[in-house]
Formats: structure tokens, C-alpha cells, sequence
């Protein structure tokens, strides 16, 4: 038989008080859709945290910080388990509110918009946003950016590194402390970038768009293998990926947690075998995508993984 | 403020260790999207099971026995937590091809098809069924009907209540065990069916289509309260949630765990609020639907409920 | 090179007054994603309804006949375009509703469910139904279903076939004056099915559930070519293709028009090469999957092939 | 009665040689689930072109150039419909990629990326792009590079504008002679952002992030209506919906066609009735959603608008 099969299917046995590496462990043994996917993806990210070689890639797309996953992106940061983050500028906006002391809160996607506007709250699916926490986040931000001398030229990612370091919680902040970079091409894009439009109204300072790109591509050329976690696609996985084409090199690991479909033709629902084709990926890195919503993959995947870096 | 909102987004923390009951609390207290979906599943699900009052009625659509998802279906079952069963025809010869020593294998979606067939090898998405599994199926189901007395009328679940009592293992030997009604409406619909037609060229056996549903609508009628888990859409789930209509009464518990979407119009993908304006669920109803992959939510969901009932 | 590629991508140019045909053909120069699954799609539709030796089976599932999709489906029976058809139950239900002449009416999906439930009226996504079409329905039905002989045996097309000889408008009346079968094997799971148990509670009738298996599987070993066309997947797409394998056979067309998504193992959104491996369809089978909303991707392609025809 | 609904749903017609124009008019009548939501995009957009006091904003993500839609939009900038085009870095490549000659493919999903990658061919979904393109982009980005004056600061909107200048084809072009602004937030994610890098290490040219910033907001400040058409979500979509926030306006009209769905939290699938809560758009805006895929729902819309502004 040519075909080549792997093991039989075994159906799944969840018992009262097992741990999630367990549960892992038993989605693996069903192997089948993206359970199967999910239990590859913590084989493959496990390796990837083991491997002492390895340059590991962090990118967040996807409202994943008012969906309370910051803390496990922050807490990744700290554990030594992330070199380079690359993010969303919503993102870092709303671990700048949470980290200031505002909160998201439980709310309910089927309501009237209208009236919440009313309310000045700010919706997120089914995430509250009250309108005061951007004044807070407006204080804020412009005391962080008023320290900036005028007439300098500065980075992205030293622009973050400098707010993260006025915090004491959250991504930026545990980020800042651990000296990783924190890279966001699309910064403007956001309520940091409008922020930043204020300040700049009356001050002169440049924020050199491609200012980040020597120091990136410095460490995939130094990278001797290198290793992309991706929650949701976007810039964050564009930007990572690409990074690499410029080596002779590409990921020798890859996860990828996306609720896209590769049918669309978008990056964000590719898949990663197509970026093999362009050489992001090597041919035999280990790769895999696990379809569905990051706020239930990204914890389950990473306590399994932290059960097993744990024994 | 006339808009309620509930507690605030607290970021998920996991640790190593965790079991799943906590993993799904961190879901819960973040909140948001299908996490927070799937942890009000599963206050709404322990719900069900602790009241000793609802009779619960399950759907399963999707192909989840070769998925390695059987396993949690049975052990509900035997736990005494499943009073009725709808199922697809397709799981149910999946669920006796398990039970009779075949197994299904752990492939790849990224293969040929042709080639496939050549070997004789089925594919459901990544798992892959030798065809051999079938003549040991053919086997198996002409023994079983040859029992049958010609001439007879039988019902859908009758039917389907033999077959699981020659089995040892799988969903239909613990139904037939446990004398939990399996009712499959599209019977015909699958490999079983099929064997009936060849089981029919030679004998005469009326399988009456509605026989099923004057035990089935009586349930519906005495039950004081009921509850409704739903493994996909389909038939299973219109089947169920219709056969409150008839009665003043809707479903009391949902829970529904698909991949579909609303916005297509079908039944699968569409939310149990849906079913309110229908009667099918009581206007204070608790439901509750998770979008995903239920071989993944399944096993997270049913884990943490029952660590839940286990305290 | 032995890599085979194409013809190159086209930018697709849209005119003010093109035909739909003519749009079509825009989205096959660009050929990409799902355009051009669509394109490819009414390549093989037209073939196949050119194939004089062709058998045409259509699949049809989903809320279609709600979402104004019904006149296609009896247009193309009119025109001869359909042999056999299989369906849901809601369909028809809804059918019927529609030929007796209640409406369904435009609403929408943001909506108080448990107000709408207090106005009797039930949804479907954005689609309202007044309860009073089931006062209605209920007479039209109890009357259709007084004629049957006390007593007898009768099968699901049978039922249907009578159903549709009652009424003079839509898919069950056009089927009837072309001597159309209509399978429907979960008729138990409908409007129609509950009617039926109603009916039944004081007659003694009883409906086959296999009776319409031979005729279909006579059809299939009497098929010298086949082809499908499936709106939708759950049970229809299923029982058409299943129909086949009792026969040394498989489609040799087949046209798929889904929401769903292969990932998730289920069948409605599993490719049609999937179905190769099994011999639903044969090896050189022309065959593809739109993945889409039909309520678009039907139209679009019934306009374009019917235009191809009158050519 | 207090819930209103509108009019009764119509059983769409399609005739052989009907124009586009004719089908979304019949998609109109059927009303309902994403048929019904693109006619009601046609009609939003059909008034936001004929609103001679709007300014007209485009969002361009997804893979649309290698998917053949680059044209229409190139068209739409021509015909004078689209003020300021906000697009991924990976579109104006692709356009770029085109302009100067270099064509994509048309290719398969299902094939080996390995083999691809040996055959230096880029896939992206079923489209291939050969590599040779890459180093004709090269040569032809460095030409247009050299021109910039060392020392100089530029902005990412000047530097796209000087590469229209020197093609004479495509989106980027049209964009040049008819004098709109193109916005690329996030261009260093992107070959034209290699490209930047390489060059950049043998010149100092500094692209200031945020200069385009001042004058697409003095647009907003201005613009006493605005319209926003919105292909895929990502960037261009919240970087186009936040423009209005620092003004008191939001969006009057705004039409969004994705693949994206609402339930995973993200912006790229989020409602327009979202945006309402943050005042992106007006409490009264039209604003529609169409799920689906662009390259199918574009052109269709673009079509049937077109026919009727030339009535």
C-alpha cells in the first residue's frame, strides 16, 4: 500500500478533574480536524520553546486584549518564551487601557449600537468599552509622548519600548522589562497612531516608518532556526513572515491560530503550506493551523504546552 | 446608565497543571467571543444535568465518530446524562464499524483522491477509512436484519435498538444498555440504510417512518422541563427542537456547539434566539451557541462539567 | 517546467448593461478563489445539462425556499432541467406555505426574538413567517392527507407527489406536472412530518421509510452518465451521492454551492474530491465547490448557464 | 402590530441574458440572508456615488490584485468614484507586479508548495506567481527609488504616488493621474517595504509615518458628507472608519464586503452597527454587510451599479 497512515483513530475519553495536558493529550488521540491540528500545534510549539536555537516570532491580530488574552501574551513574555512580538496597534492600545487601570467589560453583541453611543460605551462583538477610558488612555499618551525631545527622529518599536517602560502591567510593559522589541508597521492605524497625530500638532517629532527594519532583519539573519507563533493573520503575519525572505532561510516552525479560510485567496486564512512556496517557511519546517476562535485555542494550547515544559 | 454590563474582562491566566475546570473558568472570566460562549455552556449544561426534573435530549450531526468523538457520547450515555439520542445515519455506521473492530486511521486532506480510491481507502477530511471495513459491515448488518421477523412492521429506533444490542461497545450498544431511544429520521440516509435496501431485495420488512414519533412526542409532553445539547445542526438539531412545538412547551437549556454562521439562513448555523420566535425554546430559556470545531469544544465542555458534577 | 499552470490572471472589467453571462465570463479571465470555482462551476452545470445522456440530480438544502430561491429551483424543473430532486422537509414545508399563498416577508436578524414570538411570528435569519401560514398549512395539509386510503402503505415521493398535484405553484407542483420524484428521506423532520403524526393519531397509514429506495437506485444502475448539482449539503447532498455506490458508477458531474467548510470533517462542507475516494464520483469526475451564500451564487449561476443555453 | 416587516419575499427570476443590473434587482425582491444584503449594498452605494457633497473612501485588503479584481478598482478611480483608497502593501505590490508586464496564473490549491518552492513559483491560494517577477519588480522599484534626493523625508502616500507616476497601468497609476491619494499604513509589510529596506541601506531617505495623517484628516475635517466602501477588513478598514473619529462626523454611508464573520471579536468581521457605537458611523448611516467572497460580491455590485448610474 502506498498510501502511508498513521495511527488508528481513538476515541476520545475526557474524564472529571484531568489537566489540559491531558485533554491535549486525548484531542491527539482522536487526531481528527482541528482537534488533530490542535494537538499537532502543541507538539510543534513545544518543540519550538525547547529549541535553544530557536528565535521565537510572537504575532497578535485579532481584538485579542479586550478578549482577555493579553495576559497569557504577557505571561509568554515574561516565562523567556517570546524574542520578537509583533502586534496590532488595537491591541497595544487596549493593554495600554487595561494597564492604566480602565476595563473592558462583559456586555452582549445583540443590542442597539445606537443607544450605546448614547452611553458613549464602545463595542467590541460582545466587549463593553466605556468612552472614559480613552481619556484616561489620552492623558496618558501624551504625557509618555511630551517626554519625546522635539525635532528627534525615533522608531516604532522605540516609541513602545518607551511606553511600555511608563507601565507596569500588560504586554508593553512586561515587554519592555524582558528588552523585547515590540514591532507594529501599521502603528498609525490605531488610537496610539491618533494619539501620535495629536501630539505632533504642535510638536516635530518623525517616526521613522522603516527605522525598525535593520535591527529586525539583523535577527533573522543571525537566527540559526527560527520559530512563528501566529494568533489571527494581518500585519503581524505578514510582516513576520516576510521578514525571513530576505535570508536564505525560512521558519523551521510554525503555529498558526486563525478563524479564516484559505478560500478567500487573503493571507490571513492561508495556509502555511502556501508560504512555503515563497520560501517564508523552509520545506521541511513543522507546520500547522488550527481553525477557529484564538480565545479558546490560544489558552487551551498554551497551558498544554506549559504542562509540558513543567515535567 | 440604561445599558447593563456585566463584570469586567479579567486577561486569562493559565498555569501549568491547570485542569480543565479551571482552564474553562479563565475562559469565563475573560469572557468574550466563544470563550465566554463556551463558558456559559457550561454553566448551562451542568445546569441540565443537575436538574433532575428536564428530560435531555442530545443531537448529533457532523462526523464525529470518526472524528474520535464517539467515546464522549457513550460515556454520557452510561453516565445517565443523555434520555434521548438523535443522531445522523452516518455516525451511527461509523459507531458500529468501531464497535465491530474496524478502526479509522489519522491521514492527511493533502493527498490524492484518485489515488485514494485506487487503494480502496475512504476519506472523511483527514481521517481515512479502508473499505474493507465496510464487507466487515455488510457482514455485520445482513446478520442482524436477517433476524427480523419478514413480514413485520418495525420502527427506525426499533430497529437501531437491535443493532446496538449486538454490539459490545460504541453509542448504540450503550443506548440499547442503557435503554436510551435512538432516533435516527434519516435513515435511509446512510451506509445502514443502504444495507437495508440489499437486506430488502429478499425479504419484506416495513420500516415505518413515523412509528418513532407518537413515543417520542409523548416524552415531549411529559416532560416537566427540557434540555437540548447539540452536536452540529442538521436533522438532529431541527428534530429536536421541533418536537417541543407540538406541546405549550419550548426547551427550557440549549446548547449548541457548530461551525456554521447565521447570516446563510440554514438551520445549522443559526442561533438558538432564532428558535425562540418559534416557541422551540421558552422565552427565558438559557441557551447559549459556541462557534467551532466540536471536536475541540466537545471535549473542553463536557471535561469541565464534569469536574464540575464530580465536586 | 513540470509544474502546469494556466492561462494568466485577467483583471475582470465590469460593464454598465452586461449580461449576467457576460459577468461570468469576467469572473473566469480573473479565475481566482471563488470566482473562479463559480465560473468553473457554470462550465460544468452547462455541460452537464447539454449531456443528453446525463441523469441530473439537484440537491437542495438550506433555508432556499424562505430566501426566494424556490422559483429557480421550479424554473428548472419546468425547463426540464431537473430528473431527480432531493430536499429537506423545511423546504418543502416552506413550499407549500408559499403555494397556498402566504408569504414570507422581509425582516431582519437584529431583532427581539421574544417579541417576535409574542407576535407570532417566526424567523428565519432576516425572514419573517407569520404563525397564521401554519393555520393554513394545517387545513391544507390535513385535507391533502383525508384522500389516502385508510390502511395503506405509501411512500415519501408518493406523499410528495400527491402534495404537489394539490397545488398549482412552486417546486412540489412543478415536480408533480413533471413527473419529477421528490425524495425527502427525513420527512419526519418538518412541518410535514409533524402534520403527518397529527393525521395519523386518528388514521392508519403508514409511510415506508425505504419504499422510494428502489426506484432511485433502478434510476442509478439505469444512469449512463450522472451529475449533481448541490445547493447546500446535509442529507441531499448525501443521499444523491450515496445513491451511486451501489452501482459500479459515480457522478461524472457534480456542482456544489456551500457555506460550509472542509475543515470541520462535517459533510456539507467537504470538497467533491473527498467524495472521489469513495467512488461517489468517478476519477475523471469535473467537479467543484463554491463556497459562498447560495442566495447569491445560484442565481449568478443559473442566469449564466441558462444564457449559455438559449445561445 | 409593533414589529414591522417589509415586503413579502419574491421567488427570485432569472432569465437567459438578463443584465447584472436585472439580477441583483431580482436579489432585491428575494430580500433575504447576503442576497438580500448585497442589493441593499447596491442601492447604499448607487446613493453614496450619486451624492456629489460625499467624500468617497476605499478600503482595499485581501488578495485582490492576484485575484484579477485590481481593475475594477483602477476603473472606479477613473470613473471618478473613489476619492482617498486606503490599501494593503501587498495589493499596490501586486499591481505594481502588473503594471510593469509580469502576469500571476491561474493555478491550483490542491498541489505540492514544495514543489513550487523548487519551481520557484509563489502560490497564493490558486493563483501562482512566478519569481522572475520579483526581480523585475526589484529593478523597476530601485529605479523609481533612486530618485528620491538623499537626505530627504518623504511620506508613504508621496513615495506611492512617484511609483504611479512611472507606471502606466493599474490601480497605482490611475491613482497618480487622477490625483487621488493612496494610503499604506502598513507599507513596510510588504515587498515594496523590502524593497525600501534594500535600497535604504546605501541612502538615507527617512518615510515619515505619520505625515500622510494631517491631510487625510484635514479631508475628514472637511468632507460634509463621507462614504466608505470597504473590500476585506484589516487596515484599510479601521484605518479608514477611525479617520472620522477626531472630527464630530462619522460615516454616512458605508457598504463592507467580507469572508470575515462577527463571532471571533476581530474588526475584519465585525458589523457596521459596531462601528455605530464608536462613532465611526452615524447613529442614521446606511451601512450594509455582505459575507462572502469579494472576488464574487465586487465585481457583481460594481456591476449592477454601474448600470444603473447610467441610466
Amino acid at each position: 500500500m502506498t498510501i502511508e497512515y498513521g495511527e488508528p483513530v481513538r476515541q476520545a475519553e475526557v474524564r472529571p478533574g484531568m489537566t489540559v495536558g491531558e485533554l491535549v493529550e486525548e484531542l491527539g488521540k482522536a487526531g481528527a480536524y482541528n482537534a488533530g491540528s490542535l494537538s499537532a500545534a502543541a507538539d510543534i510549539y513545544e518543540r519550538m520553546l525547547r529549541d535553544e536555537r530557536a528565535t521565537r516570532f510572537f504575532g497578535l491580530a485579532g481584538a485579542m486584549v479586550p478578549g482577555g488574552m493579553g495576559g497569557i501574551v504577557a505571561d509568554l513574555i515574561r516565562r523567556g518564551h517570546i524574542d520578537i512580538l509583533v502586534s496590532t496597534g488595537a491591541n497595544l492600545t487596549h493593554d495600554i487601557i487595561e494597564a492604566i487601570g480602565c476595563r473592558h467589560y462583559h456586555g452582549s453583541a445583540a443590542c442597539s449600537d445606537v443607544e450605546l453611543r448614547e452611553e458613549e460605551i464602545n463595542r467590541i462583538y460582545d466587549v463593553y468599552l466605556p468612552n472614559e477610558a480613552f481619556i484616561r488612555f489620552e492623558e496618558f499618551m501624551q504625557g509618555v509622548l511630551s517626554e519625546i525631545r522635539d525635532g528627534s527622529v525615533i522608531s516604532i518599536s522605540g516609541l513602545l519600548c518607551s511606553i511600555g517602560g511608563s507601565l507596569s502591567g500588560g504586554i508593553l510593559a512586561a515587554a519592555a522589562e524582558m528588552d523585547v522589541p515590540v514591532y507594529c508597521p501599521a502603528l498609525q492605524d490605531s488610537m496610539i497612531g491618533l494619539q501620535y497625530w495629536l501630539f505632533n500638532q504642535t510638536h516635530h517629532v518623525v517616526v521613522d516608518a522603516f527605522a525598525d527594519m535593520p535591527a529586525l532583519l539583523d535577527r533573522c539573519f543571525a537566527a540559526e532556526r527560527a520559530g512563528a507563533f501566529l494568533v489571527g493573520g494581518g500585519v503581524p503575519k505578514n510582516y513576520i513572515l516576510q521578514s525571513m525572505l530576505m535570508t536564505e532561510k525560512g521558519f523551521d516552525y510554525a503555529v498558526q491560530l486563525t478563524g479564516d479560510r484559505p478560500d478567500l485567496g487573503g493571507l490571513s486564512g492561508a495556509t502555511l503550506d502556501e508560504a512555503r512556496s515563497w520560501g517564508k517557511l523552509t520545506g521541511e519546517a513543522r507546520a500547522v493551523t488550527v481553525y477557529g476562535d484564538a480565545t479558546i485555542t490560544l489558552p487551551l494550547l498554551i497551558a498544554a504546552v506549559l504542562e509540558r515544559l513543567a515535567q
